[in-house]
């Protein structure tokens, strides 16, 4: 194989990674946006930070595990959560 | 079942996805890792714009498709790619 038919590869399996990671994070969107109307029909708290902190340690403790710095697998978490509340605070804003 | 286990439910898939999540970014810095490896061993250019774009919409593409915020699509590929730059960054002034 030349190094250029080997970088088409390694392209290859990046698009079909990214195609996974767009797929199952509209998934996860699809259920945070069931947890909002849950949440809002209930009167329970919009943020449990217990609950965020929770999911901050065991990401970390998945990503070096997989060897992946669990600095990004914070950052990424966090901004995963940021683009949810956003959109929670867009669909209040809808509402009223 | 009561809104409390509704919750817990979803939160279960919350994890679930996450986990799938973090897992396939690490698969995918493995690869961005050889192509680094790769482009420098081969005095390929480092940056490809043209790949890029191409990446930006594919995705913006199966966002669309898939219901997800096609703005977010992208904003996470941005994240993605900037976290990547950034480990070639330390990677080659660790070898220097």
């Amino acid at each position: 194989m030349t190094p250029k038919e080997q970088l088409q590869q390694y392209r290859n399996s990046i698009d079909n990674f990214d195609a996974v990671l767009i797929h199952t994070l509209a998934e996860r969107f699809r259920i945070t946006k069931a947890v909002g109307q849950l949440k809002a029909e209930n009167e329970f708290p919009p943020s449990d930070p217990k609950r965020e902190e929770e999911q901050v340690d065991r990401l970390r403790r998945l990503a070096v595990r997989a060897d992946l710095d669990p600095d990004f697998a914070e950052k990424f978490l966090e901004f995963v959560i940021r683009e949810v509340i956003q959109h929670h605070k867009q669909a209040a804003s809808n509402q009223s």
